[in-house]
């Protein structure tokens, strides 16, 4: 029996988590943490126990009564507050939300010195506007990070290796590309696509208008369901104190997305960029390498991206009221 | 007339910028902030009007009411909790009070839109253990900071540059090598040695022992005079979104500061090293390049190290029961 420690539970990737468990362990006992309460329930899964505990993770007083509490093997830390626009808006909710709770969790660790293994989850955010002739990004690339929350999820890897080797904590880190699939909010890019497809469809169009930013950007998509198979992975077989890019390894652009959807859904569609959406700062081409963590632990996405979109717009044709979540995606 | 609002007013670096400018200027204004009240006081200059206001700078309301108030032209941003450490044994008090603050005061003044030049004080600390070939460390040179307190002052780096390219403020950005002078406290490894020296002396002896870390750590010190110069000039004349290293550019052993304040005080001793003073990962050999503050804006240290010495060795013996200041220096 192992226990998992999840903050960020009841967001994108935590629920995903949970089903992976739920599938491939047998006795997998879970504590998840969240500020907000997860709108999915123990009663859908058979084979872990669930428990789940509302907390801010700013208070450390109960973060460490909980850890202390609960003295979990792993500690999957989802939580933070991943969306870059609203890093702009907000840079000092973002950064406490994103570096200040990590930072907390990790001196709960040290403090109670328990032998617990840590992933840590970062963002390909970190690398910044990269030159394209470096790509696909391995993890020797210097991160130059050009946003709020870039900043915290580089601030947070540099604490991580600093619990490491200097007070010898078991951390794993990761650096995640974009990840997608059923359950994400809208507030992303790929599901506020899929969502307003799915409505004209569903409106009786078959053909319409769709308002983007820049299509044109190339990134790397995952779908959620390869993430969390790598992040169980990396907290069994990971090696304290490394980083792994958790990524494709290949570059789709937002318009084959869209096309890719279009079809799906036997839609004619064209484009309008509004300006606001454009985000001068941001990165034109990502594409990350995930030749390290293939070689060390063995891990390959096996979800094609047509796969997951067909999933995201069935996810949308049932639940197209719904505003999904805002937390642990990246828009 | 110039107004200045200097953050970590009452430490060492502030006490000596104020001198600075009651030299150099006819007619500066002076704001500073602290959380403990300064051991100086107005009287002392001739030039300059000062104003002192007590404030912990993690109460952002307050920042931005003061700096509302005051329409500083520059901010000399010298707050730090700066012992390498202490950030080992309070790890999230020395990152709020490094990281946390300045970002306070850079989104106050992101809120109220001023047209002001910030220089923001970092670290040597940022480039880590360097390899031996590669100095002197030029600005180039990539930082991976292996303390508590460096990744603070990384972190509080990379938040320059995104409010320097995503919202445009004007901040100027040092990486400070280790300064020494009158004034600094010994909890800093220099004065902490005057000191005992002094009292050694003092005392009638003319020989002795001094406990102390490993002694043959080169580092690259600078006179706080020096330094405090190099700061009036970049803000005034530092380029926006740079970096500048601010060093002497050569390296001096602890134990060759050690035979010159003996030699100075005509004093025979031996060291002897007590384990719990070193730190495994300390850098060995720390050299800065100054060439890049040199060539843009015509810096230039004039105090040589043996000058330094005999003032720091002179103020101990005027002030041999006073316990200096833990903030704005480098242990």
């Amino acid at each position: 029996m192992k226990k998992y420690l999840i903050t960020g539970y009841a967001g994108f990737v935590g629920r995903h988590f949970v089903e992976y468990l739920d599938k491939n362990e047998t006795d997998a006992v879970i504590k998840g943490l969240d500020i907000q309460k997860p709108d999915f329930s123990r009663d859908s899964y058979n084979n872990i126990h669930m428990d789940f505990e509302k907390i801010d993770l700013l208070d450390r007083d109960r973060v460490e009564n909980i850890i202390f509490s609960f003295q979990p093997d792993y500690i999957l830390h989802l939580a933070s507050y991943s969306s870059v626009a609203f890093s702009w808006k907000e840079p000092i909710f973002s950064f406490q939300n994103n570096m200040n709770i990590y930072l907390n969790l990790l001196e709960s660790i040290r403090k109670l010195n328990l032998p617990v293994r840590i992933l840590s989850i970062g963002s390909s955010e970190g690398y910044g506007n990269v030159n394209e002739d470096l790509l696909p990004l391995t993890e020797a690339h210097i991160q130059k990070p050009v946003s709020p929350y870039a900043v915290a999820r580089v601030s947070q890897e540099m604490i991580s290796k600093v619990y490491v080797n200097g007070y010898g904590l078991d951390i794993v880190m990761t650096r995640s590309f974009h990840h997608i699939g059923p359950f994400q909010k809208d507030i992303f890019v790929i599901p506020s696509f899929a969502r307003q497809l799915v409505e004209m469809k569903t409106n009786g169009n078959t053909s319409g208008e769709l308002i983007t930013g820049d299509t044109s950007f190339v990134r790397d998509f995952t779908d959620v369901r390869d993430v969390v198979g790598a992040y169980d992975l990396l907290l069994k077989k990971g090696k304290t104190g490394e980083i792994y890019n958790v990524c494709s390894g290949r570059g789709t652009s937002l318009s084959n997305v869209i096309s890719n959807m279009t079809k799906i859904l036997d839609l004619h569609i064209h484009t309008r960029v509004n300006e606001k959406l454009l985000r001068p700062s941001d990165n034109r081409i990502v594409i990350g390498s995930n030749e390290k963590i293939k070689r060390d632990i063995g891990w390959h996405n096996h979800i094609s991206l047509e796969q997951s979109l067909a999933d995201i717009i069935d996810y949308w044709r049932q639940n197209g009221s719904k505003c999904g979540d805002n937390q642990n995606g990246h828009a």
